[in-house]
């Protein structure tokens, strides 16, 4: 994915995940450097609801307005902080 | 969760998530500094095959053997690493 185009998608990712990918919140996870590969399969297991229990709903929800390319980006972009 | 005794506990982990909790396989998530309330609610969420998509089938696997004090302090420790 485009790491640029994924910092401009992160509009309601940083209310719970932090500006720098830090989450605000322990329940929530840091995606700060988190493995590309795994953001995706993690969002794409989030649109496709199969992902579910803890804060699942809530992400299912961002999840579902996002296509490939935005998952691709935002993925991209959150490996790309240190 | 005690640490330390999750360290003891890191024997199946380490096989994918690495020895100092950095994923060998990017489709792995690196847990080093992972947050504490994250993982547990994660662990709780394959453990009770919520959680699904994905590598969920592993995760949930391992997870269904882990005790509710085997993932505290599975998170506790991994929560440690920087």
């Amino acid at each position: 994915g485009d790491a640029e185009a994924g910092k401009a998608k992160t509009a309601t990712c940083v209310a719970c995940h932090g500006a720098e990918g830090i989450a605000a919140v322990p329940v929530y996870p840091n995606l700060a450097g988190q493995n590309e590969a795994y953001l995706v399969s993690a969002l794409k297991a989030y649109k496709s609801k199969e992902r579910n229990g803890g804060m699942a709903a809530v992400m299912q929800a961002n999840a579902a307005a996002l296509s490939d390319e935005d998952i691709a980006d935002l993925a991209a972009y959150y490996s790309s902080l240190k």
